[in-house]
């Protein structure tokens, strides 16, 4: 009931009227019917911030990897599995999307070849995989020349967060960068807890370590806030 | 309430004074800090054997990978992640061991070399990504020259299942293999069904599908049976 009353007076929110897709979690890269190559990511930012987004009077669309998280209420949720996937389900209706946030862990090569069977062990001591570079989602998004929405990465780091942050957004013409430091175990990955510098092109903002979901009502509010500015 | 009943009437159960130590779940194997070569085994499998382990009275370490579920009453879980940590583990206390049973379904290869921080995409369209071979661990225990438990693998197949699992059987010098098809959607990795051939040097016994929970008691049923024919 709180969350249905905290519901309707974010009728009048941040987002309201907006459309906000959001991808979370991790890609799953399968080698062959078992094996896969994939990532830390467990998709509670994502899930937060489509959580909030909604509270914000969002309608929102949440791309999501494999996760263990229950699907957001008020939320459409589309399941996928690989990068090539996420990829397709994001540009899928992407001219209704007023902002896309990419909060997805994205795994950035995937296997050239997927073995129909089991890759049976050989006597081999060193094996080699031939790894292709998976699409980029999120400069796919911000590079659309038509119904382009203002669109927010992330950038998960291990050194130099600002630095590479803001490399990135410039690299992939984002509008906005969430970026956190993912070499900190009390944040980041499989973490309840998170703390995120936002970067745009001429400004960062600190928001310190607190929950993801009340991380992400921040993240929310100054997101749309400076979209709105965006859009003046 | 219920429970209690049943493990004390298992007090004098067919595993009464054994000692069990069962692997299970997948392994992780790092690529650098956020990401990783892995399957997708649920543990399911796993915990339900050491479940019906304890009921059938035996004292029971459960040696586990990264999974989504809750340590079983009366069994002694150690978490691990990697295969070279799952091997560590396992030899940890072996000598007092008498059943090994290895369910966990382990990375075959591991990357050569695990990067510090997290790998930054170039500007490669393909990568090559060296892997070595994970030692074996269900062979290397089956192979001890002093304390070998009875010892018990597992074959997860996509074609002619029951024929790489005897040959799995003689090469890894194993009591037992318990082989299932896992390109059947119904059963294996994620469901919570399975069916499985229970395969020795000179027989083999088909379990029908049925819930993992139930397969396990049939399973230890017929393993403690095994175990104590192999004693006399």
């Amino acid at each position: 009931e709180l969350a249905e009353l905290a519901a309707e007076q974010f009728q009048h929110g941040a987002l309201a009227g907006k459309r906000v897709c959001i991808t979370a979690g991790p890609t799953r890269e399968p080698l062959d019917p078992v094996r896969y190559i994939s990532n830390h990511s467990s998709g509670k930012m994502g899930y937060a911030l489509a959580e909030a987004a909604a509270d914000a009077g969002a309608s929102v669309r949440l791309i999501s990897g494999p996760v263990n998280l229950p699907a957001p209420a008020r939320v459409e949720v589309t399941s996928v599995e690989t990068a090539e996937e996420m990829l397709a389900a994001s540009l899928d209706g992407i001219d209704q999307c007023d902002l896309f946030i990419a909060a997805a862990a994205v795994a950035d090569y995937r296997p050239v070849s997927v073995a129909e069977h089991k890759i049976k062990k050989g006597s081999e001591e060193i094996m080699e995989l031939r790894l292709v570079k998976n699409p980029d989602i999120v400069a796919t998004v911000a590079g659309l020349q038509e119904h382009r929405p203002y669109t927010v990465g992330f950038a998960a780091e291990t050194r130099d967060v600002v630095g590479y942050a803001r490399s990135k957004l410039a690299r992939k013409q984002l509008d906005l960068i969430v970026a956190n430091d993912v070499s900190n175990p009390e944040i980041g990955f499989n973490s309840d807890d998170n703390a995120v510098t936002l970067v745009s092109a001429d400004d960062e903002i600190s928001l310190p370590q607190t929950s993801k979901r009340q991380l992400a009502r921040q993240l929310i509010e100054q997101i749309a806030q400076q979209y709105h500015q965006s859009t003046q």
